[in-house]
């Protein structure tokens, strides 16, 4: 494939794609025009065919899209075709909530360690994954292939973290501490700040009410 | 506070800026300039003073902004100056580590009650929220004020229970099941699809690591 600068906001549109592509699929449903997608996905057909229209299209003209090859297509653009490692720091609730979620597993996110400081939580499981000493992790990640790091600590622990994961191979960071985290070039950061969308929910209930009473 | 419309991009950055005025006021500084933010933020100072002014501004010529003063703005315009009760619908791992996240109530978001089908976990606490089986939520909806429903269950069950939310007050849904929910108008709905922010991380990885091939 022909690769070119997609933007963020595309990008951030394919999984959404891709889950009611894998609908579609559990349903025996071979093809479906821009149009069917446009009114199931409550996007516009236009917008739809822009977005495609990114990787080269994949549409024709009369048939729609086949969406198994969709469906594949926007897998390899999305890099799941490939499986990668992952470590979770800090298992809490959310850490713990992470590793048992299996529809990772299944888009070849594999859950291969998991680290805290508290001692009365070393050598708990969750799911197969013994939880191990923070002190282990500079080892772990040397002995093992990790590609991401899930970060379900406070923003001070991240912060100090992020030299150990980098020098120890991690390319990619999942933060869930609520700071932004300072990374050298070529590594990712993908932030999931809940208290941020939260915030946003409030804008909206403010707003919605507001429009009410004028 | 004259109201117009604001994009979702925007209001989707002020939770960032709030947060970075939030940690100045803990450092006791008063003013900043927008370069000064800029180059904290890493966003352009243009941004900045755009983004402001789509609500009239708030800062003043060689004098930057006040900070006290832009944090208030900002939480108002967020609704954070109105509280915000809260139930959680699930109470697997991800639902506990939602209730238990005290930066919320912090913020005026302050969690109520918390509802499961399955009943080894009735009784049980979060803080100090008893776990509630689900047949108990309709009453508890029309006996409290309750705005906002956090859903932490599986698609399918997210999927049945918006009716009774909606029918019985809850003005907002805070949904971390990985499926699109149909809303009447008026209500609100922010999407925390996890499985859609870690493929975006997987793109990134890819995107990197194809251009260092080339």
């Amino acid at each position: 494939m022909q690769e070119k600068e997609i933007s963020q906001a595309v990008i951030g549109r394919l999984p959404r794609y891709l889950r009611y592509l894998g609908d579609l699929k559990e349903r025996n449903i071979e093809r479906i025009s821009s149009q069917e997608l446009s009114s199931l996905m409550n996007v516009t057909a236009s917008q739809i065919r822009q977005d495609f229209n990114n990787f080269g299209g994949f549409g024709q003209q009369g048939y729609g899209y086949n969406v198994e090859y969709l469906y594949d297509e926007i897998s390899k653009i999305l890099g799941l075709n490939h499986s990668h490692n992952f470590v979770i720091i800090g298992a809490g609730n959310l850490g713990k909530a992470l590793g048992n979620y299996l529809n990772f597993e299944r888009r070849g996110f594999i859950f291969k360690g998991m680290f805290d400081k508290n001692p009365e939580l070393i050598g708990q499981k969750v799911r197969d994954v013994e939880i191990k000493p923070m002190e282990d992790l500079e080892v772990f990640l040397r002995e093992n292939t990790i590609d991401i790091a899930v970060l379900t600590i406070p923003k001070t622990g991240a912060v100090g973290l992020v030299d150990t994961l980098v020098d120890n191979g991690i390319k990619a960071i999942w933060n869930f501490a609520h700071v932004d985290l300072d990374v050298p070039e070529g590594v990712q950061v993908e932030n999931v700040h809940l208290s941020d969308s939260l915030m946003k929910l409030s804008y909206n209930i403010s707003r919605y009410n507001d429009g009410k009473e004028n």
